[in-house]
C-alpha cells in the first residue's frame, strides 16, 4: 500500500485508462491528509500521559480550567469546548478540553497530591509545549511522562 | 512510606504522645482512599488507549455519542457530561464523555477508517468491558490496545 494514499481512495480504473486530465481531477478531489509525518513515521497524533506527583492547586475547577486552556494554547491548539466537574467531599476535579486537534484531560486526587493528565494532539500541535504550563500551574515535585504515537501507519 | 497512609496525612505527633483516643479520632477523620488495589498494585485507575482500524460508522456524532455512552455504562461508569464535535469537510468526529470515574474520548478519521479511543476509569469500573461495545458499534478489522495503570504507588 502506498502510505500517502488515503484508504478507500485508490482509483478502480486501470492505470492505462487514466489520462492526465483524470489524474489531475482525482488529485484535486483527494481529501486533505490529516495524518502527520515525523522522524520517518506517519501517524494520527501524539498522545502524552502525564502523572503529576506532589502537586498543588488540585481543588479549584476554575483555576484548573484556566491552566488547561493555557496548556492547550501553548501547544498551538484551538479550543472548541471545556467542561470541569468538582467532586466533593474529597475535592478532586475532573475535566476535559475538546480541541480542534483532539483533547486534553485532567483528573485530580488532592488527598494524594496527584493528578493524571493526558494530552492528545494531532496536526502541527506539539503537546510537549504544554508541560511547562502544567509545571507552573501545579508545581509538581515529580512528573512521569509516557508518549504514544496514535494511529501509526509505518 | 506506608502506602495505606494518604500523602500529607501523617501525624506530626511523636507516637508516644498519641493515645488510643487520638488515634481513633484520626482514623475517623481520615479521608476515603479513592485509589484501587489490583494484582498487588495500588494505583489511581486503568487507562486504555485503543486504536481501531478498518472501522465503520465514524462520521455520525449522534451515533458515536450513543456508542460511547453505552461503552461507559458497560464498564460500570457514571456519566456526568458529554460533548461531540463534527468536523467538516472530512467528516471526522471528536468527543468526550466525562465520568464520575474519569473519562472516555474518541477521535475519528473516516478517510482512513481509523479511530483513536481512550478510556480512563478509576474505582471499581473496568474499561475492558467497554471493548465489546466498541467492536459492535464500529466493526473494526483490527484493534490495537495499550494499557497503562495511572498513579502507581507500588
Amino acid at each position: 500500500m502506498n502510505a500517502l494514499t488515503p484508504l478507500g481512495m485508490v482509483s478502480e480504473l486501470p492505470s492505462e485508462n487514466q489520462t492526465n486530465d483524470t489524474l489531475l481531477a482525482a488529485a484535486a478531489e483527494e481529501p486533505k491528509d490529516y495524518f502527520v509525518v515525523r522522524d520517518g513515521m506517519k501517524f494520527a497524533g501524539t498522545h502524552l500521559l502525564v502523572d503529576l506527583w506532589g502537586a498543588r492547586n488540585l481543588c479549584d475547577p476554575g483555576f484548573i480550567d484556566a491552566a488547561m486552556r493555557e496548556a492547550a494554547l501553548a501547544a498551538g491548539a484551538t479550543i472548541l469546548h471545556s467542561h470541569f466537574h468538582h467532586f466533593s467531599p474529597n475535592g478532586g476535579v475532573s475535566g476535559v478540553v475538546v480541541l480542534a486537534e483532539s483533547h486534553i484531560s485532567i483528573h485530580t486526587w488532592p488527598e494524594r497530591e496527584f493528578a493524571a493528565v493526558d494530552l492528545f494532539m494531532c496536526g502541527c500541535c506539539d503537546p510537549h509545549l504544554s508541560i511547562p504550563v502544567l509545571q507552573r500551574a501545579f508545581a509538581p515535585e515529580r512528573i512521569l511522562l509516557d508518549e504514544q504515537r496514535r494511529g501509526r501507519v509505518y
